[in-house]
């Protein structure tokens, strides 16, 4: 197999103030599509041109946040083998059975130095883009419904020990690093993006005192104009954007950084290019030069970047 | 690793009847940088963001076509295993020494029963893509120097036996099917779109009665826009054009299809969407409706897209 | 004023074989809004960006083509005076009264030498885009229902005499001469491109034996990743498309010509320059290079372009 | 004549502080073209698509700012009337010579009860868009020489008295008001959009102690995607951005606002919808509402739009 191992952002837990606001919002602005409701009261959601039945699940809670972020495995014999490297390597792993979540199999979940709780799994129902796998469309009715990205691509987490994290993630997971910022002083990495694929990231992380934050969690559009169209949805449903539309240094992918409305930071993201991981030798920012690297364009540090999480 | 074993098309040598007629072709109208020429005659070419030293390689010769087709794998010790899943599963396969292409290891090279070479190589030395690795510009004046891809993306083959070709590919080289077209009756693939990686397609191979035929390689352009850019370019040099632009139903790519000043096809692709080893239930297209396949606005199977090749 | 006399084109009555599938066509599938019938039976449309009432209008009837094409006027005194000025001319005028079509004022009727009848008039009860007038959003719903134009942008018509037309348009009307195509000889115009504003065209004419004949009617798209999708969404509905996705060379102007189910032509469109009244020097394409004038990147004069008309 | 009166923007003049680097900006980042210099060290530019000789004029001098800005009118008779217009209505004109700047007939210049001197003129030399006028590309090497406009699009100038400047503009010239920001307490226009033709804006004004400052001029990019490689080539060569990529919700346009070297912003500026003049409603802003007129995603007031001008 060319594609191994841990495949790609399968799920993550989000906790909303208000649940039936967030539902609105998260369907009907960000234009997700419902997929379930469990027993727990949590919902689940997909992107429209995800096959598989769910990527971002909300439940109410008192505090914003990330509850975890999971990765699809490629089968269950990785899930095995990844969940006994990650004991070799001294992690605590836990198993939450099949079911626990609705139409996903059994996970693997532990948590990383920075606070941040992880989760591989290896199975979840296929419920495909309501295309069809013979002489499909391109595109649906789903597409247009809201913003409409069309993937979970990414999260950006906040959080203390990054070059721990960095360890684990290369060392066991089979990711590697594609671009870093590094500290003032140029010793360190106070952020860094990691891809177990050709995407310019699967997951960041950045250097934070506080553990287990999330910076955000970021939605895939396919085009520029979609970027400008999610804007638009955006103000017509007086979303609080942060940043943009604007691109990104690093990755050179385009963005629009906003908040849901509990005040978890989401981001609608389309372009960079394909790394690699022959490619050993990852991009560097300067932090003196990460203005640039957030916001191409303006070249500017905005305050928010570094200092609003949930 | 999360990404091993083969990991991208590397590079393709193909025949053009004037050397320096089709080197003004590749440089100034394809837009590709040249990076070298050999002691043979070989003149060299990659994409502007492409980081290895070459992805295109043509030679003079008395008529068109393809040489061989490449692709890089993770390291030394997969081309090894490879090498001997290869000699394993029944194909002979001959080494080629590092150096005799520019800049090149050690290649395996072997033969499909489409009849054409293929190769597979770990190492290939990185030129980069001129924008350096600290605090890099997103892209430079290579990037709107001609047509200007991002990186060689694909080829597609034509030649009998594709039903062993998929078994090749998919059994010893870890790719998977993402796409096919059936024959009339239905009863088989008439064409195969094979990924290595989470592209719509690394490689495609549609059957026909003789052996080792190009029809053509894909250039990845990164917007709709850049598509309508180079239909401009080739308009302006008086390129033939094939089809397009238009978008494709299978993989949902858009493309132009334009030939060599020696009649080698080439695409100007963009698009498609991101499928994963994951998903077991390829798109399939009836043979009825494979004009939507191919132009998906016209819905029209044009005649040149079955019959000419070189 | 600065924009006075002729201001742009307002409403096409368009005859087509079956209402209620037409109906279906130019809602859905094409995507106008539909702003009433009336008592012959007629179904009005407009654009969704459009403020008058309609634009465009059908009529059941055994054959397709164009009844008649209006222009709006700036206003009453504008509207006496071209009729005087055109009757001025030798041209015999009539006079539509007020109400005929729903929500229209009095029309001015004349038939061109080309056999087709042309009208203007002065008011249309202005219906508004929907988004209000305080503080409006940029676009709503129906932008995106079905195709979406946002303008009845033009029509080209085909029939005898186009130097006699051109002379009423530039002479009396006020229009200029953007482009032009020259006969085979080079004598004389075989199509001529008019503006009455800084548009590239507000109407078109090519010579042909028959009078009377609709070539298309153009309606404009926002950009080009739009013009992709109306080629989806006809795909989708299996709209015969003729001629694109593609870029004219003349106008510059990017895309698709397709037939309504009843075989009139229309055209989604987008692009093009501004060209002003004070550039007295026309664009003029040899009847040999017509091909890239008409598919820039194919260069491909289609054999449907110059005979298929209703 | 359906375009009579004022056609269009001519040109500005702009102060800049060194005029050598503000060459180099103009023509190698902004990808003017340079068309002379006259006896006065004035340096000539024009967008690459304008057919006339120049749009844009720069002249060194010890603070930045605008010296005049210039419509260019349909013919010699339109320039009598409109100077005989203006004095009738009560303003001082004065006639500069043609041949005072280069290619250029003779102006009629007058001062506005906002400070700004304006200028008419009916002749300018046509020295084209280089591509021709038979069988003409659709754009050439100019297109990608730095950001490369189309055109002189408009410009923003704050200054007091604009109830009287919009009398003037509407009562004399023939422009229309297009949109309108209110002042807090609803009773007056504190910015206004005038248009000439059926642009969304040809000139704009707001309301501003200080007599005769310059906000922004203009310059039309063809789509979104050249915004964002404007952007790109900005922070490229250190541009200071000021705001955007974004769109505004007033003409619904999109933009990026920053400043040459000598602090005069300028915008590079696409898109908007097409009124006209029969429509005699303008939308209307109100000012709690008005930062999502100026920033419609991020729905903000930014507030070096409302202080900072030269």
């Amino acid at each position: 197999m060319a594609m191994t191992g841990v495949l790609r952002p399968g799920h993550a837990q989000v906790r909303v103030l208000n649940l039936e606001e967030s539902v609105r919002f998260y369907r009907d602005v960000l234009g997700l599509v419902e997929t379930g409701r469990d027993a727990q009261g949590r919902v689940y959601f997909k992107c429209w041109d995800e096959r598989d039945h769910s990527s971002y699940v909300i439940r109410e809670a008192d505090s914003a946040g990330l509850d975890f972020f999971a990765f699809k495995v490629l089968d269950k014999a990785t899930l095995e083998k990844l969940d006994a490297d990650l004991q070799a390597y001294g992690l605590k792993t836990e198993r939450i059975p099949a079911g626990e979540m609705l139409a996903t199999g059994e996970r693997v979940r532990f948590e990383l130095p920075s606070g941040h709780l992880m989760e591989l799994y290896a199975e979840k129902t296929a419920v495909g883009n309501g295309l069809g796998v013979v002489n499909p469309a391109p595109w649906g009715r789903e597409r247009e419904h809201g913003i409409g990205p069309v993937r979970l691509d990414h999260a950006l987490l906040y959080g203390p020990n990054v070059a721990e994290v960095q360890k684990i993630f290369t060392e066991v997971l089979g990711f590697y690093l594609v671009e870093r910022v590094l500290t003032p002083d140029g010793e360190n990495n106070a952020a860094i993006w990691l891809s177990c694929s050709h995407k310019v990231h699967d997951i960041a992380f950045a250097e934070y005192p506080e553990k287990g934050k999330l910076h955000h969690c970021s939605f895939l559009m396919e085009t520029w104009e979609q970027v400008l169209r999610a804007g638009d949805i955006m103000s017509m449903n007086k979303v609080a954007v942060d940043i943009g539309p604007t691109r990104h240094g690093v990755t050179r992918g385009c963005t629009i950084y906003a908040w849901d409305p509990s005040g978890n930071r989401f981001e609608t993201f389309m372009g960079g290019y394909q790394p690699y991981p022959d490619n050993t030798e990852p991009l560097t920012w300067t932090f003196d030069n990460f203005g640039q690297g957030l916001d191409y364009p303006q070249r500017k540090l905005h305050e928010t970047f570094l200092t609003v999480v949930t």
